[in-house]
């Protein structure tokens, strides 16, 4: 072990079980991952909540990497210690700092296997766009929503999210481990490929880009007066029109999709639809433009930049 | 509303949510459920765990119904408790007995549209068969099970739990909704029926009967060894046999099924297989046989005489 260090961390949500449960045979049997010649951090994100097989113990771990958060002395909660905890030792002045950050996580919806990239860092594209050449993955681009911040991967250099569904919460699934351990092996060796000077990365990256979140309709008491249309159910990916069902009531009444002000014209992508957490947050599913950026030589440069010694 | 009380109940595990989302609706607009002419008591079972989205708060309610447990003035964890609040509004002695007991629930396993009946009284074989009658629900019943006992409906002199799934914990979906209701008005209808003496039930009665619940392999710490081989996955209801593959460790090497001591002729029939709140009592699936049973004259009987006043 001697390459550049890669952070991997599982159970960042303690009831996303299935990453956590390769990571602790990859531990035991570093063999069974291919590491690319990489030195590998293999972290439970959320020991104590993957101990209780629930999502967070007093706050979204992956909500608690902002910086105002950290280094504000009267935050306490647990998962801000736990984020202050993982920046102490693989953050940039910690005794083992990573270059790149890779998040494991799982989801109710019907994502696939797919990245989350958090804005538009050069290294960051540079790897989804590899990943993307080696296994065809949907990019979801996070960006421009101030009510979601505070991801783990923005705190290191590059990183990005593997999210893999539909599984519920608390279930390991066969499926849902293989492509869990191909993702990861896939940006390893991007990475890896970076590290030693010899990424060659597509002409294009196709990105599915952020623009809006949709609510439930709710009464004045906050309970959901409508569902899901069943026919959007596990239709992550495909595009949604003006006047396509979305949402239907206890009776069966339907509400049509409407879009927003600025997503009249042409499709919308949703994802995230009917992620089990995200009702807290007040999110049945996530509307995204579906764009197609040529890839700029920088990306790659920058990746490569960060993985020297 | 003037006749036989049956109590229904939704959210005894406060993370399934389909059936409670269905259940405030039906409170406020009681005309969008068809009770058949019977008085209904609709009650969220664990109002705790209900509001903060989770099975149950200090033991699962489902199983807090022992007599042995209620009658023990030790013991007053939050379940318990509740348990004995039902038993004395809708029991026997109560202001206001209920003669069945619906509980409506929902699992990650791939059941479908199902029954579950606790052993073998006649008024609840009754029901089952009626319903399977009208829906052609497969019924799994259990019994001679002493690791799960102080189900719900067993304190009431009739009743079933109706199990609706593949859906994750915290999410509801309009299929399993739609599914819910069906069994729910189905049940009614055979309750009202036979409160009118008009009950008709077929000939026959297809049940699933248990046999034995199998563990993943775990090692000397309790951490799962494999994970349900993925062909097994959501094939809830179809047999497996000597030498199927069953469990499949991370590296990939499979274990296939062997059947226990009593169940090695023919098939068996799993169940409940990989349900995410299963893993904590060491239950992968359960086994089952498929038996066909005449129907007995005494059932509608013993049916009709609860619901006389």
């Amino acid at each position: 072990m001697s390459g550049p260090r890669v952070l991997v961390v599982a159970a960042t949500h303690g009831n996303e079980r299935n990453a956590a449960w390769l990571l602790e045979g990859w531990r035991t049997q570093p063999h069974t991952l291919d590491s690319h010649g990489l030195e590998l951090a293999l972290e439970i994100g959320n020991p104590a909540a993957y101990a209780a097989n629930c999502r967070y113990v007093e706050r979204d771990l992956n909500r608690s990497f902002a910086p105002p958060l950290l280094v504000d002395p009267r935050r306490q909660e647990l998962e801000v210690r736990r984020a202050r905890e993982l920046l102490a030792v693989y953050g940039a002045t910690g005794p083992s700092p990573a270059c790149v950050a890779i998040d494991l996580h799982s989801t109710t919806s019907a994502m696939g296997n797919s990245l989350v990239v958090y804005g538009r860092r050069p290294a960051d594209l540079a790897l989804a766009a590899g990943v993307q050449a080696r296994l065809g993955l949907p990019i979801y681009l996070h960006e421009g929503d101030a009510a979601q911040t505070g991801f783990l991967v923005e705190r290191w250099p590059s990183g990005l999210v593997i999210e893999v569904g539909p599984v519920p919460q608390g279930v390991i699934e066969a499926r849902i481990c293989r492509q869990t351990q191909l993702g990861l092996e896939a940006a390893l060796a991007v990475i890896g490929a970076a590290g030693h000077g010899c990424l060659r990365l597509p002409r294009h990256l196709v990105v599915h880009r952020h623009r809006a979140s949709l609510d439930l309709p709710r009464d004045a008491d906050g309970t959901p007066m409508a569902c899901l249309d069943p026919r959007r159910q596990g239709c992550d990916w495909q595009p949604i029109q003006a006047g396509d069902g979305l949402f239907c009531r206890r009776d069966g009444r339907g509400t049509a999709y409407a879009p927003p002000a600025d997503l009249v014209e042409g499709p919308a992508w949703p994802v995230f639809i009917n992620e089990a957490a995200y009702g807290e947050k007040g999110i049945a599913l996530s509307l995204t433009s579906r764009e197609i950026w040529p890839v700029e030589a920088g990306w790659g440069e920058a990746l490569s930049a960060l993985l020297e010694r």
